[in-house]
């Protein structure tokens, strides 16, 4: 039987997930699961993302810098150490604080085009 | 309509949560989502959890400190920055390194029996 060291990974090794580039300056690593999925995303300096939903309820977790979080068209500042769930179907997205961000995204159920490599939000954006 | 503000937390807001004590000396902070459920755990400085397991999948990522994670009878030394997946079905456990451990546990779908306060690790464990 495999080893269980195969579903272990850290959030610094950049050799490890499904890389996907989101926009020019934001970009993530992914880890399927069957139930959920794990998104590591670095956004830069500043950076913006594309408004965009969809019907898997996501979790994003504030590990490194700052942000201001677009949700259900409220404008919501983060940092360090906040967490937030953004239920299915609520359009959302991130703006980069000044030094950047590095965020744990969850989603649930796993998001299908995020299985493989590839570029954008899903769905065209 | 209600402000998306509900649903943000802060990991170290002791006052969030639905508290819950895993054993004398691992307590945890739960979130209930729709589709998944996340759980700030606080482990004291060796202290040993229960083996148990349940059918939902389970995300651990160690947000502070260490610790030794017991997962399908191996034992895998976990420190801050690393992630892991628990497959549903698959016994597991935790033993705070000796400066403890603060992890960040996503459950998906969420545990039943987590979604009122309480104690153990359900089912009895």
């Amino acid at each position: 039987m495999a080893s269980q060291r195969q579903h272990f990974f850290n959030l610094d090794n950049m050799e490890q997930g499904l890389f996907r580039q989101l926009t020019d300056d934001i970009s993530t690593r992914i880890f399927p699961g069957d139930q959920a999925m794990l998104s590591v995303v670095r956004v830069a300096p500043n950076a913006k993302g594309t408004l965009h939903q969809h019907p898997e309820e996501q979790w994003g977790v504030m590990l490194e810098g700052s942000a201001i979080r677009l949700q259900g068209g409220e404008e919501i500042e983060v940092k360090k150490g906040d967490f937030w769930r953004t239920p299915g179907g609520v359009e959302h997205s991130v703006i980069g604080g000044p030094e950047g961000a590095v965020i744990l995204d969850v989603f649930s159920p796993p998001r299908e085009e995020y299985r493989i490599s590839g570029s954008g939000f899903g769905d065209g954006a």
